[in-house]
């Protein structure tokens, strides 16, 4: 039970919101996958904040490989990621200490770690250590891309504002792979910006439902029991800050229909099986049956928010409202998306690769 | 990315519909556990065929603990479970091998396994295995009780029909213990089983919400990353065959409120820190805070129905049309409740006994 | 930290020497693999008492495979391997729980296990149970039989008496596939057997040198930090009771050499790349280098002799004499022999499997 | 099978010789561990080079802990160390690519890694990358300590010359946690050194045995099977560059013993069970008896040797005449002796941490 994951692929997570860097170690990779550093950034600037309302602290992330690259490829080695953090601002946070945010791990870290982790900002809790997620992500995408694997996250919903479906997966994902608002409708993007900016006007702030879809994977990946295509991405999903759902296919909807309306009939398409429709997400058995793997995650809406709100000081005892200083983004879903893209490609790299 | 699960209690199954045996083994057990064999069969009665048009077959289970037990204690050495496939009838599934039925399992394991894998009822991947998950569950739900943490499951919807939320909670688990039919309220359980019974008139079938409550943990349970409560339970449940979507807390409708109202205040309580609504299912990132952990899944009608279905004759490639004989559940979801009770127990001890 | 090893091919044991039944579950074995009962039977016989002096209690180990198995292949899906324990004595242990054995573990498994575990006849700790890993040694030496690997391990010393060195290892492999007492030169092997009579005569036991060659494996095999090839076979080597010792290569005596004289230099025969001596035992940097892999395990005298004992009554705290009663083997390393391959093929298959 | 290990305290390893850093992260220390930097570069000096015509590559290591630790107290996270390689000189390597040298990975690492290591001064492989395992094993050293375990090495044997046995075990760890040269007699280790000077000036090197004790262990850690605390410790010792043998107690002399002489009566002192001799190093079973825990590894002598060897050109497929360019230790086991206390101290505490 620790900060590492994956079979095969394995990733190793370290370090502090506040603490000099943070970064992460990827064992398992294969050698001699080229490692780009300008897509590396691009994904890291996907998840810089930016948006309607966003935090105003400039996110800038200087990353640095400091192994299992050679000559501008894998090595096969363990990669080592390291990205410092320039730009905290510690005067923001000291008074979580005592007063644990609702909605957040400063209590239950406490209590896990007997009061001796770092709070400052969340400490190793923070949403700030995604961008070494992301950064490795970055390197797991482009080694699907590769095997002719492609992934992309729209924001489903925002703020109760829908985006449209996905409709033909391949145009979709060329363009959330450029949008850095992850809609793929712009109306309705502009709607749920205005959204989020209203509730950050009232000193609050929104969720929203993510949706992922996996193109170009083979049939029969994942396991019957325990690793199972769900249960190894929903693991790590819900590592994604905020993240409080996940469903796959039509997911709790397919609770509501019968066997008959779920059930994906099976037919040939130029000489390879595939399903008429796709309930089931690209999944039957906790196997990838080679459709579009297709999910959604839910986001709730940020926990730090500007507007007063009760909770304890641990050291009196007695109740005490608080007030979050600093500037938090009063919606985190648009930057997720580019967490829940690298997360995926984690998980899905793993899966290819362990027999 | 094999049948073995978890950190320090870890278990394996094995096993497969029409073998001579199904069974798992459970390993890292604290030594001087009492097995209570009574205890052990009243849960498999929970998961036993018997609601409404539910399979005829008659599954009895009779099981044999072979190992880690002694004087009606275990050992803390592995412990190993075994049931018999007493009355399973091969000539209903004869025809899976090149007919796949949509929605299972059938055409994904050919896949995985080359075709070397037992086709007979679904072979590993059925669901019979989980009356070996089951019986391991009767150990852990007792050990859980020891130390004063209960679990329970109702069928919070079936056919489209609620039952009742969650009242007070000790009260509920105690109803839920004893129900055959896992309902809060009879009356709307009968309504379910009339939806159930009229979909299966039809030839069809229906899905449901299972939401399960655990009481009495400790908060600070978990870990950061990966390794959240939320992880590695959803992990686990989405081995429950038909679990589509698993969600903590308000799960999806959190993506849908303002984070004024998402947020969980903390206050005290008889000395005790407590949270005045528990909107986060008792987990604030991914470690859990000591309220009662809250979470549902989505359980997607039964694939195997009565009415024909489209399907594919993989020897020729042509699409054929698939009867399915023999007597299935129209509604897996209430037995599979006891499913859901035991793969729950089963990450709860483990996250107890995990340092 | 529990009774599961391997990375992809992986083995849970599970047992008591005095309980119904012991065995094992092996996952990660690829589908299609031809499953010979009749190999398995003769693998098991290597491992059966029966040489000089050695156990009059016969053991004929009836086993059963309850899955993984279809019409006589692997299905890829866990394999579950079943001995019963049919003819063991309980009355010749019922000492054991009050008065441990010196040299085995009913002291250390009673803090352990807090007095819970089952006594009798070491329960979980007892020799017995390597008769499982023997068996799924069968499956495991067949399947890389297929894949051009043998391996064959011969009784190097035994009460002082050295056998003659590995020559043609394609012959001696042969050979020793064959033999019931594990030699390569029969006139020594005679006197080890007269030996070790002598030992059992006074009411003692003798210990020796088992000796290893795997043959036909591929350069790159292992990894270079922990899991090299050395950590991963002496890791599972360790877990044959006795065993005290291990070193690869000329291991303890390239203590005594000088730099020049231990390096194998590297030359090209028949467009492969050897090395000209093999002081390294096949593996440079932890990976296979592809020579023969090399290695010897020190086995203890058996700790269960005839002659009285001192040891301790753990009820009264008073020093006492043990006489341990049933008949064991004054030298159990010929039948470990056939332990020690089972673990080598296990290792070396699981090698072979993981990227 | 990775650069990751332990079950609950885990370490992960990254780096290359020649790369801008190399490091470590350890995940499952308890929060609150004094962390003591002064204490780090003690045992960071203890493996550096300066014995007897050791390297003159003066290696200073600074280390940076970048997360992990708060207010000079472990937190419970990740704790990941940074080491940077601020004099490797590249200009010494260059030829290995191509010639690799004997009793190196140079050839088996190109293998694995398909040509894409990184070969300078060994990549990943080099015994550079203990700098940062004994860093972190100052931090596993210091949380034993303050749990009454103590853990010392000597040099048993060095060029043929024995040091003297260990004898009262406190006094030997206290003079050899100061010792520069790790032995209990100084006029045997300046016998050792001219030994060791005189294979130098020969071109030559020599190997050494090295054998360590561990205090204060209670009885009861370890398993039966697969993680024995002989199969734990030996799999991370064979991480040891150049260690090519592990044994226990008396090892490979157990092997000519009776039993009678073997086994070590239990007796009862002050009130504790200890054994009145520890031929089996304080380990039966596979877990802790209480006693010292005691075993010895073979350290090979330095592959790396200024005199002319053969070896192959990979380029031509030719044999050529190697000469090794630098300054090589003619004897690592000396400093080996640090990294050997860092891994044992790492699955001691491991083993402590784990239930």
């Amino acid at each position: 039970m620790n900060n590492t994951f994956g079979t095969h692929v394995a990733l190793t997570l370290f370090g502090e919101s506040h603490g000099p860097e943070i970064g992460c170690v990827i064992d398992g990779l294969r050698p001699g996958l080229r490692v780009d550093e300008d897509y590396i950034a691009h994904r890291l600037a996907l998840r810089r904040p930016g948006g309607p309302g966003s935090s105003a602290r400039v996110e800038k992330d200087p990353f640095r490989i400091v192994s299992g690259v050679w000559q501008g490829r894998t090595t096969g080695t363990p990669l080592c990621i390291l990205i410092p953090n320039t730009e905290a601002r510690i005067g923001d946070y000291v008074n979580l200490k005592n007063t644990p945010r609702p909605g957040h791990a400063d209590w239950t870290g406490h209590v896990k770690y007997q009061g001796f982790n770092d709070p400052r900002g969340g400490g190793h809790f923070s949403g700030r250590l995604t961008a070494a997620l992301v950064a490795a992500g970055a390197i797991f995408l482009a080694a699907l891309r590769e095997r002719g694997v492609r992934i992309g996250t729209h924001l489903a919903r925002c703020a109760g504002i829908p985006d449209r479906p996905f409709g033909d997966l391949e145009t979709d994902l060329d363009a959330l792979e450029r949008a850095s608002f992850p809609v793929l409708d712009e109306a309705r993007g502009e709607a749920m910006k205005a959204a989020v900016l209203a509730a950050a006007a009232e000193g609050d702030s929104v969720g929203g439902v993510l949706e992922t879809a996996v193109l170009g994977l083979p049939a029969g990946l994942g396991a019957p029991w325990f690793d199972t295509v769900e249960g190894l991405l929903s693991h790590a999903l819900f590592s994604i800050p905020a993240v409080k759902g996940v469903e796959f296919g039509d997911g709790f909807a397919l609770a509501e229909l019968r066997g008959s309306q779920a059930n994906d009939p099976f037919r040939m398409e130029n000489g390879r099986v595939v399903t008429e429709s796709n309930h089931n997400g690209g999944i039957n058995g906790g196997l990838t049956n080679g459709m579009p793997l297709i999910f959604r995650t839910a986001v709730k809406p940020t926990p730090s928010i500007a507007a007063p709100q009760r909770t304890l000081n641990l050291a009196t005892g007695e109740e005490t409202e608080l007030r979050i200083s600093g500037r938090h983004d009063p919606c985190i879903a648009p930057r997720a998306r580019a967490v829940q893209d690298a997360v995926t490609a984690f998980v899905v790299l793993d899966l290819l690769e362990t027999p």
